[in-house]
Parts: structure tokens; sequence; C-alpha cells
């Protein structure tokens, strides 16, 4: 595909009001750059560190909020699922089923997502080799090909991620579009002990890095206001600057097939 | 508690004479030697790397059998869930619930094991800091207080795990009774690309060390014959060469304890 | 600075003659595109894995090789010390003392590099957090202002590196310039028991990944024929294939210094 | 052998007197329990993390005092070198050279202090697999067969060391004993910026898991007063608590070579 893709929205669905500022400036953004845009949130924050956090809508509501934003902003919908049995329900408002991190090995859920026919976005565990996504890509592809894999951070040491770089390009051996979790990545797991922390600084410089190796798509979590967001307040990134990021974002992206297109692969690798 | 206790039995329920060879063999010698036992055989392998790999019995036709084994052997019964749902079910034979390490961190299926009343048994996750699991602990303890945590091996770099000893002695933290697992702490995961292998032989070193820092039970996979079993080939124990393993683990037991008498705390820590 | 610069050359100096074809055809290609170049060659590898592997020429002849070099191609010249005693002999000749990563906690090895008031370039040990490059930094700026400090990936389990491309960010705290050295980055250390084994075909994606991030220099060892060279067989660049690498890593850091024309950091950070 | 070997002293030599404490201490209780005595410190620091820390007496100086406390109190002499040049004159005071862990790949190093024909204990370095010391061990070898291989913790993350237990096991197949460092393994580098912390209630602890797996000696740092040490506060060992530590790990050595007597290895592993 010659267009780059963004899944992006709030972590999690905290009312309709936010879902639809985010929708809005992102579609907007995203139609002029003349990006592909997914809205993204979370109707269930199913791993909390601590049982005292909030965990957002609930899937009913949850997804009745997706209803809503998918029919008022025209953009298609990427959610989590964490259980086989809400596969079905979620697809019929989803257009995109994800697969978070820690479940991308639980095989019914895999096959439970794929049953539904629709795209399925897998996160690459953080305790998961790269060429092991392919695992995973086997299990959905028994019923569906339609497949994303998303990169999101290794375990390196206790409480910390690195970004290796060229899992981007062991991915892409699956044959599937390849995607780079920005926000995700920069997170510091437990790092205030009950819950996580994050560096949001590095989300842009590494969003930058991926595309330079070549990815085909970015997702992220935006927010009117991160500090007051219920999950992920250290890393996701304020809507009130993500156009910058975003038409730099497209810059390197169509740099980067530019050069595909320009120097011969024998001469490059 | 002044005697070992031992969660020991076959991977996979593969039938009911696999099971009950095994238990049969395994109380006795724990009966001789003193040592709590509880059966441990699975019936879903939930997880496996492969799509194509053997998944086991299945919840039903699996409780069935492990009902058998414990009004045959008397022995206590500890079997994985997997979703919240079969926790309801699963406590009516399992004595202790366990959570798989990689869905440990997963809220609704520590709060159903909770809300059992049975003892649950939290395998710490691969990505997971020893601290971290006093996090996991507080969702099972909102309901029930009876808890045991497991270390299993942390990842350490792609397709290797390495035990850090230090776990046993944080985890106690937690007020807990600390598992040591020492069959899937040798695994390499995925180490054959769509499965994972294993060093045998490093179990019982393993299993010494954590008895010679301190811990109140031992968890191991034990087999009639390991590499014709439908998972864990090469980290399941021969049943056949069990005996000496727990004669020397009690032993080591025991002088931890004792030692533990002599000595006064302030100096040696 | 607003030209890229390169330490390039071959990894040992195995003959005056490699090294003159090296030099020639990187200076001449780097005159054309504006890049600052620096010729590299090792007079011995000094920590080997294997004590059966070649160190190269040697201080004596090694020295007098470069200092051909730099007299016939008008190239300054940077090559590694590994004791005290090496730094005034070479810098004589060379305008860049680099400090091997295993050695960068050396404190008279930094010591005596600074007392020369060479350029000192630190290569960041691979068991070195990046802030912690601060403390051998100090250890030069002790007499020396002059200083380039060098990522070159970090242990991740046994026989793995990984490039954590945040740290090309955090080194740039200590005020000098940042190096991403694109080949060492991609060994597998002891990979094939007895030497290091690497991933060439990396060396490119992760040489934009880290120009994508901002750096002001690349560090890459390109030889004539990289699989019959004496040392780092499988990460050594071709040298007839640098060409088409250097136009494009060339035009991402012009992309990066634009990028942070255009845009303000506060909206993308 | 069928004795227990304790390398223990001070992290640095700070004076005579501190030296001779130890010395005299630690003489007693091994004589008294039966374990073989090698006196250890370090005249030079030469890695400290800060330019601005202590680095202890100085070759000449430190030489010195060794060579009085041998005299004294009838101990062999262990201590590092850290350049060729040292280790004919350290040879001539020390029974013992120590290689460091950093320095463990440094080829002249190592051969220099294998031509010396006195034993050299290589330290593992922290970057190192386990199977991997076989490189280090044939370049002393080729001058030398009086070889101890010596674990101290591997990188696991930033700032983060892992005590990989069964490195223990691999290191064995070198044929040469294998000695655990009790008091570096717990350390914490950089921990504080700008040195090391660590936790030095889990040397104890570790030092019990090592001997179970099985090892040949024990080397810890020991001082009078740790928190007024010029390095190594958090991890050397109270001198006044050690008595009770050495007994019960003399009794895990010995548990561990009845365990060896007595069961067939077979049924064991």
């Amino acid at each position: 595909n010659d267009r780059l893709t963004l899944l992006a929205g709030p972590c999690a669905i905290e009312s309709y009001e936010t879902c639809a500022e985010v929708a809005e400036t992102l579609k907007q953004i995203t139609d002029e750059l003349g990006i592909n845009y997914v809205f993204k949130s979370s109707f269930d924050k199913a791993n909390r560190s601590s049982i005292d956090s909030q965990r957002g809508a609930g899937m009913a509501a949850g997804l009745k909020v997706l209803a809503k934003i998918k029919e008022n902003y025209h953009v298609p919908i990427v959610t989590d699922v964490h259980e086989p049995y809400q596969c079905e329900p979620v697809a019929e408002v989803a257009d995109v089923l994800q697969i978070p991190a820690y479940l991308s090995r639980q095989t019914d859920l895999l096959l439970a997502a794929g049953r539904t026919g629709r795209v399925v976005n897998i996160k690459k565990a953080q305790f998961m080799a790269p060429e092991d996504i392919q695992t995973a890509v086997d299990k959905v592809a028994t019923n569906d090909q339609h497949i994303l894999v998303t990169e999101r951070g290794t375990m390196f040491g206790y409480h910390q991620l690195v970004v290796d770089m060229t899992s981007l390009i062991q991915m892409r051996e699956t044959g599937y579009p390849v995607i780079f979790d920005a926000t995700h990545s920069v997170q510091v797991p437990s790092g205030y002990g009950n819950h996580s922390g994050g560096n949001r600084d590095y989300a842009f410089p590494l969003m930058r890095a991926a595309l330079a190796i070549g990815i085909d798509g970015i997702f992220a979590e935006v927010h009117p206001n991160p500090p007051e967001a219920i999950s992920d307040q250290d890393s996701q990134l304020y809507l009130s600057k993500i156009r910058p990021i975003l038409e730099n974002a497209n810059r390197i992206f169509h740099e980067h097939l530019e050069m595909k297109a320009v120097y011969a692969h024998d001469d490059l690798l």
C-alpha cells in the first residue's frame, strides 16, 4: 500500500465526548495528509497492574460509543478483545479486532478473532521473539487472512522495555503489514510500583526510526489531556501536538517508499 | 509449615492411565518421605506455540479424570484455568486453581479464581518483576486469602529463560507460600521454532538451589515416558527417577529449616 | 555541525593495499556527497573470542600503514587503543583515539587517551546503561574536551545484542556528538562458538533508524571483500555497495536537520 | 577436592591494619572449619564508575601490604591484574592472579597472566555466555593449566545483574574449579548514578544456592566496617558476621559431596 495507516485514539473509552474530540481531529488531519485512519479505543483495560485502577466503560457501553464514533465520523474502528466470547459482539462494531500483547499466545482467542472474518491486529508479546509472531499468525490464518502484526517493545530486565528495530524487518517475513506501536513501546512497566510509567518524549523519535526501517502503519494513543487520562498518563500523546508529528511521520513513510523505488535492493542489503 | 509441599504430575491429561500411574507412585513416595503431595495435570494446553500441537483432554473430560484420580488416590488436585468461566466448574474438582504465568495480569481471571474460595496458585509471568507479584496477589486477595506464588523463570533475551533466585526471597514478602517450578524454569521458549525445548538436566540442580534459598514447595512435571509426552518432552522428569530427587530435595528443605532455627537471622543477613 | 560525519574502513589493518583501496573510494564518495570522512582501521584485535583468531598488523607496523594512508589520501585517522602506554604513540598518527566498548570503564585508558589532546571516541560498553556514558566522558574530560560517544548495541540475553535507539537521545545529554556504529551493532557475539557472527543486512536499516532519531555521525566497517576479511566477516559492508547507502544516509541526516528547523521542539516532544 | 575453598578479604587494600584484621579472623575460622583460605584484596580499583572514587593503594604499596599479610598470616594471596605489565611483579607476591570480569576477553592480559605460572582466576564477564568462558580459559591454558573460573552475575537490563545458576554447571565443562563470587553478584551496577549499589542481604542466600548446585569455592568481599569501606559499601560482608555464614556454607558444600557419593548420577539427571 502506498499510504501510511494510523491506528490511534484515547487508550480507554472514558466518554463519548473524549472519543469524539479525538476522532474528529484525527480524521481531519489524516484526510488532509492522505493517511488511512482507524479509530482506536479500548472498552476494558483487562490487565491493569493494580486492582484499584479504572478499567473503562465495559463491553456493552463501550461498543455503543464506538458504534456512534463510527457512524458520526465515518472512521473504521479497532479495539481489543480479551476473551473468545467477546469476539463476535465486538466484530459487529469493530473493523479490526486487536489481540493484546500478553494474550498473543492464547490459541482460543486468536481462533475466535479469526473466525469473525474481521481484520485481526496481533500485538507481539513483550516476551516473544520476532520470528515467533509467525506461530500467532498461523493460528489466526486458519480462519482469516486479514492480519496485522504490531511491535510494542520487548522486556529488557525488570521494569524496562526495549524496541528491537530489527523485529520490524523480521515480522515482515510473515507477509502481513507491520505496525509500530509508538506509545506502548515507551512504557515503563510497573514503573510506579502499582502502575506503569512512560517516556512520552521518546514516542516521536522511535516512530521516526520505525518509519525509516520501513513499516506500514503507526499505532499511537492520543488524548486531549493525557495527565488526566484514566490510563497511560505518561505515554499518550497530546491531541493538540499531533499534527506536526503526523506530517513528519508521513514524510518519512514516503521517503522510505521512494528509497525502495530508487535503489536496487541488492546494493543496499 | 514444617513439611515440604510437592505439586507434580504429567503436564497434560493424556489419559486416566498415565495420570493414575504418576499419582500412585508419587503418593507412595511422598507418604514415605513426609511430603505434602498435590496431583497436577492440565486439561488444556491453551497457549501452545503452534496451532498444530496437541492440547489435551479438554475441560469436561479432563475434570472427570482429575475427579477419579482424587477419589482413587486420595490426593488433592491442582490444575490451570484459562478463562474466568472455567473457575467455577474447575473448583468443584480442584483444590488448587492455578493461574498460568502468561495470564497472571488478567484481572478477571484472578478475581474469578479468588471467588471460588479454593487455593489459588499464581505463577509469576516471565515478564514480571518479582515484587510485582504483589499486584496479582492483591487481585486474588480481594476474595480469598489462600494463595501460593510460583517462580517459573524470567525472559532473558529471545528464546531464553533465567531463574533469578533472589525472586524467591522477594516473593516471600507477599506473606504467602513460595513455590519453585523446576521444570518450566528449564524450558527453552520456542526453542525448536514452533515448539519449546528444555534442559531437563538442570531441573534437579535448580530445585536444590531454590530449596537452599528457602521455599515452601516444589512444582514439577513428571511423566512415565517424557519423550513420548504430548507436551514438554524435554523438561518433564522421568517418573522412574523421581525418588532420589525427592529424597534429596526433602533433605535440603529440612536443612534450611534447621539453619533458620540454629542461626540468628541478624548474623546471617 | 551541518555535515554528516563518517568513521569507516576495514575492521583490521590487513595490508596497506586493502586500506588504500577503501580510503580512496570512501574519500571520493564522501567528497562528492559533502560528508566528513575519517579513515578507520585497527592495528590489533585485542579481544578476539578465540586465541586462534588473527589479530592484525600490530602497533608499529599498523601505525606506519595509517600514517601512509593519511598522507596519501589526506584523511584524518581513527584507531583503537587498548592499553594506556599506546595512547601517546598512537596519537602521533591518529586524529581520533577510540576506546573499545569493553574497555570503556578502564579509568587509566580513558585518562591516557584524554591526555593526548586528540579527539577521543568512547564506545559505550555492551553492559552500560546509556546515561552511564557520562561517567566515562567525565574521565576523558578531565584532560580533554574533544569527545565523541558511540552506540554499538547492548547485551540482550546470551549471544544477542539489541540496539536501544533511545540511547542515542540519552547520550546526547552529555553534550558531545553521538555516533552510531552500524556494523558492530549487528554482531552476534560468539555466535559461532569461538567467533562472532553478524547480520550484515540489518546494518543499513539500523543506520537509517539512528539517523532518523538524530545523530552526528556513522561508524561502519567497510571491506573490499568481507567474507575474506580476517575479522567481522558477517558484519563488514561491501565497499562496492557503499555509495547508495551513504547517499541515502546523508539524505536522512539532512531531513532530520530540516525537521528540527521547521518544527517547534515543544510541538514534537 | 574435598575441602571448600574461600577467596575473601576487603575489596580494596585500604591499609595494612584492615587487611590484617580480616586475614587473621578468616584464617582462624577457616582453619577451624577445614576450609582452604586465600586472602583477597585489590591494589587498584581500575574501573570505578566515577573518576572521583578512590582507587586504593596502588601496585607498589599494595604488593608490600599483601606480602606482609602473606608472611604474617601464612595465607596464599589473590589479587587483580589490569594490564599485562602488572602480571610479573604481581606474581612475585600473589599465588593467584585474578582477571577482572570486564577484562576477561583481553587476550594479552590472559596470556601474560598465564605466563607467570601462577594460578589464574578468570572472572566471567557480565556480558559473556557461560560456555564462552572456554575461549578465555583457552587463552590462559596456552601457558598454564592452573585455572579457576568465577561466576559474578550477568547483565540483565540496565543497572541490573542476575545470577544464572545453570552457568555454574556449564562452566564446570571447562574441567577447572568453579568459584561463586557472592558479593559482586549482588551489586546494582551504577545503581547510584555515579557509583554502584548492592543487596548485601542476598549474598548468603545466593551462596547457599550456588553451593547446592555444586561449586568448588566461594569468593566474598569481607570488611570490618563495610559502610565505611572505600568501595562496595553495600555488598561487602561484615567480618563480625562471617562465622555462621561460613559454617553453614561448609555444611552445604559437604552435603553436596555426600549427595554425589550416595546417588547414581543417572538417576538424578
